[in-house]
C-alpha cells in the first residue's frame, strides 16, 4: 500500500490508499488569506519553529478558579500529537505566554518542549533573543495566536514566516493571520495548524 | 505605522493596518438594539464604571460540584484583558453578585478589582451604594447580566447608561439589554462588551 | 410599572414592561409535541411536583475522572434559580437517579430538596413511593430525563402528567416526551422545563 | 405493550409503542459509509467485541492539566450505559490507548471492563495478542477511533469486522471508518456506536 496524494482542489488533498502505518497522512482543516497556495506552501518548506500562544490557542481560553487560585488548564491531546508529528520532519514547536502557570510546565515537560517562554512582557523582544540563541532566519519562524496581545509579533512574523489563528480568535487576529484554523483554540487549533504546515510541505513545485 | 478606523458598516470597523503595539485596535462582535448607534457611541462615552452579574457573565454558568462541595469556577482569560483594555481608558470594572464564592474572591484579586459586592439580595440597593461611594452618575454607569434577578438593575441602568447581555443569557434579558454578546458567558461575553465600549467611544460626533 | 403578558403566538409570550422586581416574568424556550397548548396548559396548571434525573439532565452527561474516581460534577446555577421560581408557586423538586454519588448530595443540599432517591434501579417503583409517601396524585407529577432508563417512568408519568427531555436527551427520549427543551443537559435544561411549567400557567383557560 | 420496530427510511427505526422496562428500544443516531445496510448489518450481527481508543473517544481530546499535571480526564456516562447495553447482547469492550492514564484506569475499573491495554505502542500488535488470548475471529471485532495512530489498526478491522469514528475525529479517520458518528468523543460517541451495532442486529436478512 501506498499514500497517493494529489490536491484535489484548493483546500482537500484526496488520499487514494491508506498505509497501515502512516502517521503523516496529509489533510488541512483550515482556510488561508492573505497568501496564494503556492506562497503558502513555499513557506512552509522553510518552517522549523512553530512558535504559539498559550492561553486560547493551547488552551479554551479557560480560567477555572477553586479557593486557592487557578486549578487547572484545558489543553488537547491532539495538539501534543501535532507537536509529535512536526517532530518527525524536523520542526520544533516554542510557546511564548504572558502568563506565569505552573500548569504550563508541566504541560511543556510532558511535551518535551525547549522553547519555553513564560511571563513575557514584549513577545517581539523574546523573537528577538529566540532568533539569536536559534540562528533561525525570519522565513524559518511561524507563529499562532488569538488575542490582541499576539497582533504585533504576528505582524512581523507574517512578513516572511507564516502565521494562524484559531477559529474562536479575536476578530482582529482574524484579520491578520494567514491560516485560519477550523479547530479552536485547546479544541485542536495548534493540531489544524500543524497538519496545514505538514500539507502544504507536500505540494510539488 | 497607524491606525486609520473607520466605521464602514452599522457593525465593523476597518482597520487599513495594525500598528505592532496597538492594544486598542477596535472591533465590534455583538449587536445593538434600542439604542441608534449614534446615542450608543453617545453612552458608551460616558461610561467610566462597568458594572457585571458573576455566575453567567463571567462563568459558563457551570457549578462544578465535588463530594466537598463547588470545586472552581470557569472564567475566561480575555475577559481579564477586557478589564486591562478598559483600565487604559480609565474605565473601572466592579462585580455585583448573589453568591458568596471563594473561588470569584480569589479570581477577582487575581483581576485587582475595586468593586466587590458579593451576597447581594438587592442588586438595585448595591447600585444606590456604589452610586454614592464613588459619586458616578447614572449615565456613567453600565451592567452587564444575564438572568432574571438582573431585570431591575439593568431596566435602571438602561435608562441613561448602556445595558448589555451574553449570547446566552435568559431570553428575558436578551429582551431588555441594549447590546446582545456575540459571545456565550464565560467564554468571553464580557471581553465582547468590552471592545463594544472601546469601539463605540472611537466614532466621531 | 406591570406585566402585560399575551400569548401573542404559539411559542412566545411578549411582555411590553419589565417590572424591576419580577422574578417570574414568563417566557417559552423550548417546543411542545403530543399535547395541544390548551392540553398542556392545563396538565401544567395543576403540577405541585417536578421530578428529574441527574447525570445528562442536571449535569452534562460528563463523567470527571481522576486518579481518584470521580472528582466532579457539571451542573447550572440556573437550575438552582429555575427550582426557587418553581418554589416560590409552591411547586417542589424532586431527584432519582441510578448513582450513588457524593458530588449529588452536596448539590441536593445546597439546593435544599426534599426528594432525593440515589442508587434507584427501579425509578417506576420509587415513583410509587413517592406518591404514597406525598399523597399527590398522577396528573400532580412532572418529570424530565435523557436516557433509556427514564423511558419507563416517562411513559407513566405522561399519560397524565408532564414530561421533558433537555436539548441533547437519547433520540428515544425525545420521540417519548411532550417538551422539548432548547438547552442541554447541565446546561440549563431543567429550568427550560421550569419555565415552561411557570408560563403555561400564565395562559388563561 | 410490545416494541414494534420497521426500518422505515435508511437511518431511522421507527418505534409505535414504548416498553416501560426496555433498555435496548434501537434507534440509530450517525450514517455509514463504504458498506450497504444489509453488509453493515450483518457484520453487525457478527460482533462480540467492541474495542475503543480512549483520548478523543471516551474522552473529549481535553487534557486538563494543574501544578502536579493531569487532574483528571472527560468521560461521559452515556458510554457507560452503552458498554451495559453492549452486554446485554453478549458483546465486550475493550481499550486500547498509547497513554498511561491513571484516571482511566480508575474509569474502566468502575465500567468492569476485561480488556485493558494502556501505553500501547503498535496497535496492531496489540490487536493479534487480543485475538489469540479471545480466539476471536477478524469480522467478531469491531473499533472505534479517532487519530492517526488509528489509522492501522481501522484499517485492518474495517475488512471483515466493523469501524466508526467519533463526529469530531481527525478527518483522515473520517475518510476511513465506516460509521460516522452524530456525537463527538467524550460526549456520547461510543454509545452512538453501540446504539448503531445494537439497532443493525435488529435488521432481518
Amino acid at each position: 500500500m501506498q499514500i497517493i496524494a494529489t490536491l484535489a482542489t484548493d483546500r482537500y488533498f484526496s488520499c487514494m490508499k491508506v498505509l497501515p502505518d502512516s502517521t503523516i497522512l496529509p489533510r488541512l482543516l483550515g482556510s488561508l488569506q492573505h497568501l496564494s497556495w503556492d506562497e503558502a506552501a513555499r513557506r512552509a518548506r522553510r518552517i522549523r519553529l512553530v512558535l504559539t500562544d498559550n492561553d486560547g490557542v493551547l488552551t479554551d481560553t479557560g480560567v477555572y478558579y477553586g479557593p486557592d487560585g487557578e486549578l487547572f488548564k484545558r489543553y488537547s491531546i491532539r495538539d501534543g500529537m501535532g507537536m509529535e508529528r512536526l517532530g518527525l520532519l524536523g520542526i520544533e514547536t516554542g510557546i511564548i505566554t504572558g502568563e506565569e502557570s505552573p500548569n504550563l510546565k508541566r504541560r511543556a515537560e510532558k511535551l518535551k518542549l525547549k522553547h519555553l517562554h513564560l511571563g513575557v512582557k514584549d513577545k517581539i523582544a523574546t523573537l528577538t533573543r529566540i532568533r539569536r540563541e536559534t540562528g533561525l532566519s525570519p522565513e524559518e519562524i511561524a507563529y499562532i495566536g488569538d488575542d490582541v496581545n499576539d497582533l504585533g509579533i504576528m505582524d512581523i512574523i507574517g512578513e516572511r514566516g507564516f502565521t494562524a489563528a484559531p477559529a474562536d480568535a479575536m476578530p482582529q487576529i482574524h484579520d491578520l493571520a494567514q491560516y485560519i484554523c477550523s479547530w479552536r483554540g485547546g479544541n485542536g487549533a495548534f493540531r489544524d495548524f500543524a497538519e496545514a504546515v505538514i500539507t502544504l510541505r507536500l505540494i510539488r513545485e
